[in-house]
């Protein structure tokens, strides 16, 4: 492993600092091996951190962390900054490579200010930072470095535009690639253009009408000038932002020629660029974008919209094939909320496609733009559930975040088919807004799988017994026949219900089973605090029955593998007819 | 009335077609008198109104509404608009103010497209609009009108980003009135200010960057220029931006003056200007500026952040003394949170106030920004709990919204000692952000008021009986306590407890209590699904007692008088009494 020499060296940031300028340009190509090296192992964001290895190793070079603070907008772009702060062997060793997130991470570091995984936030926080020194007579620089990308979200330009009033020091970095995670979208793009083809002199300055002094770097990617620059406004007085041009995926071909599959990409063949591994699971992404597929060939009024996350959702094919009845908003989920419900209001069928918890930015627009207002959009939440995935990147939260709010219809499927079905019934009515959550994995095949058709807030039993009556939301109805089958290894034939609807529970058909039921077992695929098992749990208390709510805790989880999290959460069979029996 | 006689002829924009200029301008006075009569005499929002009313005016004689399509934003500056579209009786009729809201209501009208009452939505709204017209081949105008104030809101950018992008016809209306709710505030306003100045021809223009077309009108009172305007744009092919340039309170000198004090007002004296009934109540808004008032002269560490709501607030005077602890952040709930947690962060004290339901759009700052950061800011929302208010403008979803996420602890007061000491605890400790909740109306006095010190997570007993165990969070104390002396002339002694804490049920001492208590009554001022009632019943039902949760239902209610909501929602107790014996 002598490739990475250099990288070993570095147990902080001043450990850079005496190199000498070739030194420095060898460390850059370290880096981008060490990016390669983990990323073609384990999968990971590889061109935007391919891209911002110069900026790094000169912020870095020039300010002084963790005195001077650098907030890394997303984080996902944070590698050469890990290495730069003696994390280099999470990507160069594969044995530590679990040991370093790909987030920044205050518990790794002090050189991570924020736990930061959801876009455009770091100007604001950075902007927080700057006030806390200005109080304090601290003279520290407070940077900012944010991807093009994330200029699209809102929050990013709350911050700028209050940044751009401040009359202290601060930085803001905007690491320019000419692409969001899918490509640009939206008029700032233009402007960002136009500045780059005018090598920054363009007469309309986005930044310059927030407030902003402003620099621009052709070639972001070349050492000396990042540098030079950064020397330049090092200590600077006022707001300023330096607009680098960068080239996304730098130095590793198949990622500056296919920018977005090499955004985030799973485990590659470094010398083909071949992604390993299938990269087509027949999960409920891919059912979904199919059925979006065929439905758009016979139905006028649909319309697809996402917020930059098109590969995530599989979406692709769908955007190729129908690009008029595609819209990609960029990274505004708030936006995107309203557009589906002026787009529902104008006659047609909007079906808007968010990953995770990326929706938790568009609460309110779910509540006043969207079901105040009745519009008949829908909306579909891919990649929920208990997960081992990152702290910044659960899917645990959004039973409680959207199904309280009114007139939001929120469903969870059990089945490809009962998935399908409910997009049927979402689409044919126009009286209410629809969400439909998914999860990660792909369906189970089920014992007694649910067949009726959907109606508004009525479950389904999948098998009548007694005594005891399991609800599985969604993908759990899997886990409720196996403690059923658990359960009738100890004599007791249980009921089976798939719910359906996370949002409203049907008292009729639970009220119905509390004759012959003294005990309701709610198994949900996300977190019970403001969940439906504790709305089944209000609702049947006072009936005199016991109803056993089990899913996650509310609780922030960081990389903990999926089987701990189940234990950890009782949501085995085993230790289910353990607590209720 | 004879003062109101061209308004009584007005049923449909196309009344005012045929009408001469002279005529309209006398509309124009007729409808300025007719605002004056209802905000003097019902409050409301005066000066926003006052400003628009001749751009309400030239739309309507210009463009075709409800063909071509008026979004307003915010549309607290809707009345102009709803005189103009058959409603005028709701403004110059004394009994006929209740019918008519003082929002946009599509029930009320065609005219009215959306319900709004937050901020910054009309543009992404009004893009989805004309994106459906354009998928429709229809022709119609769309046109967002937003007043500057509302720019700062991070929506609005995302929709101006994408609404830039567009190819066909787009019209957004700036009108521009030098203030937001509060003073402007932020870098924009800057930008703003020298397009004034520069009579719209400064060289970087903040529309411009984002893709619109521009032109701009310096006096937006004038009703012939705005007439010209419009018809100029009108059935334009492009995104355009009209920035008009309008005098906030226009015609009423005290509103003129006095901007931010009559942009909502309660009834007044039109000749003299003064507020009727007094403006000061002693509620918890009120201890708690005086508490920041108090504080911030020994604690160096203070800050106090808003979003553009010091009136509603009572922060003026905290503003006015101590102007460099207070940041105003416009209209930007998102970055208030970040930047509450970059401060903390940073070491300081950050306490951000909000309104209400505004604190909606910072869902996702709140987990990921502030919770899962671990920032100890606190946070305090007014203006909670059930309301006969407008749809928009209820108070009853934060417990849901807040109290599920990890890591943030939630309280809610039940009497002005309980609160103060809750800020002095939650501004004592340095581990996590804390959001207390205060009711709209004042403290009512108790007969066993809570004493003990706030402990993490810890509810108090503040009267000890058996058999029926009430729990009365925050303000429902008090009822709480009606309940139990309700239930003692049946002979039964209740325990009344006061969870303090909305976001983590006290589970030993609940426990303790199931051992001679049989029922539990939860009494929440908010809404029950996700609230504070269905943590207890989760977490009681496996223990075989019976829980019941008595709070707002799951749905948007509008202006319903509160008696009526509470009896709906079997809050008085002898309704409880029933329903639990």
């Amino acid at each position: 492993m002598s490739e990475f020499e250099l990288l070993k060296t570095i147990k902080e940031p001043s450990d850079i600092k005496q190199m000498p300028f070739e030194r420095l340009q060898e460390l850059c190509q370290e880096i981008r091996a060490a990016i390669i090296n983990r990323v073609s192992k384990g999968g990971g964001h590889l061109g935007p951190n391919l891209g911002i290895v110069e900026t790094a190793v000169a912020l870095h070079y020039v300010f002084d962390s963790p005195k001077d603070k650098i907030i890394w907008d997303v984080s996902h772009q944070c590698y050469p900054h890990k290495m730069l702060t003696g994390r280099a062997q999470g990507f160069y060793d594969d044995t530590f490579f679990k040991n370093i997130s790909g987030f920044t991470a205050p518990e790794e570091s002090k050189h991570d200010i924020f736990t930061i995984g959801h876009t455009s936030t770091s100007v604001s926080l950075a902007y927080g930072l700057a006030k806390a020194r200005d109080y304090q007579n601290e003279k520290e620089n407070i940077i900012a470095v944010i991807g093009d990308g994330s200029l699209s979200g809102g929050e990013a330009f709350e911050g700028l535009d209050n940044a751009g009033d401040l009359k202290t020091n601060f930085i803001v970095v905007i690491n320019d690639n000419e692409m969001s995670i899918a490509e640009n979208h939206g008029g700032l793009y233009g402007n960002l253009q136009e500045l780059r083809k005018s090598k920054g002199q363009y007469a309309d300055n986005y930044f310059k009408t927030l407030g902003f002094d402003y620099t621009y770097v052709e070639d972001g990617n070349d050492l000396k000038t990042m540098i030079e620059t950064f020397k330049k406004i090092k200590d600077i007085n006022h707001p300023i932002v330096v607009h680098v041009h960068t080239l996304k995926g730098k130095g590793y071909r198949p990622a500056e020629q296919e920018k977005e599959k090499f955004h985030w990409c799973q485990p590659f063949d470094v010398k083909s660029g071949k992604i390993l591994g299938t990269t087509t699971t027949e999960d409920y992404g891919y059912y979904i974008a199919q059925y979006l597929e065929n439905r758009v060939k016979t139905d006028p009024k649909l319309v697809v919209i996402n917020a930059a996350t098109p590969t995530a959702l599989q979406l692709k094919e769908f955007r190729a094939d129908h690009p008029e009845r595609y819209i990609d908003v960029g990274i505004a989920e708030e936006h995107a909320i309203a557009t589906a419900s002026g787009l529902a209001k104008g006659g047609m069928r909007p079906v808007a496609l968010f990953f995770g918890g990326f929706i938790q930015r568009a609460y309110d627009q779910l509540s006043q733009d969207l079901s105040m207002n009745k519009s008949p959009a829908v909306i579909i939440i891919e990649g929920t559930g208990i997960s081992g995935g990152d702290i910044t990147h659960l899917g645990i939260f959004d039973i409680a975040l959207m199904s309280n709010i009114p007139g939001l219809v929120c469903l969870a499927p059990s089945t490809k088919d009962e998935a399908l079905r409910m997009l049927d019934w979402a689409l044919e009515q126009r009286d209410f807004p629809v969400v439909i959550r998914t999860p990660w994995k792909a369906p189970e095949s089920l014992k007694y799988a649910p067949t009726s058709p959907i109606k508004l807030n009525k479950s389904e039993i999948t098998h009548k017994g007694e005594k005891i009556a399991i609800l599985g939301l969604g993908s759990f109805l899997s886990l409720a026949e196996k403690t059923a089958e658990l359960l009738k290894t100890k004599g007791i034939d249980a009921t089976i219900v798939d719910p359906r609807f996370t949002s409203t529970v049907d008292i009729e058909l639970l009220h119905g089973l509390t004759k012959d039921h003294n005990k309701f077992i709610v198994l949900e695929d996300g977190c019970v605090a403001g969940g439906y098992g504790s709305k089944v749990a209000s609702l049947l208390s006072p009936y005199g029955v016991k109803v056993y709510s089990f899913g996650a805790s509310r609780e922030f989880t960081n990389r903990v593998p999926l089987k701990d999290l189940y234990e950890r959460y009782n949501l085995t069979p085993e230790q289910i007819v353990q607590k209720v029996l």
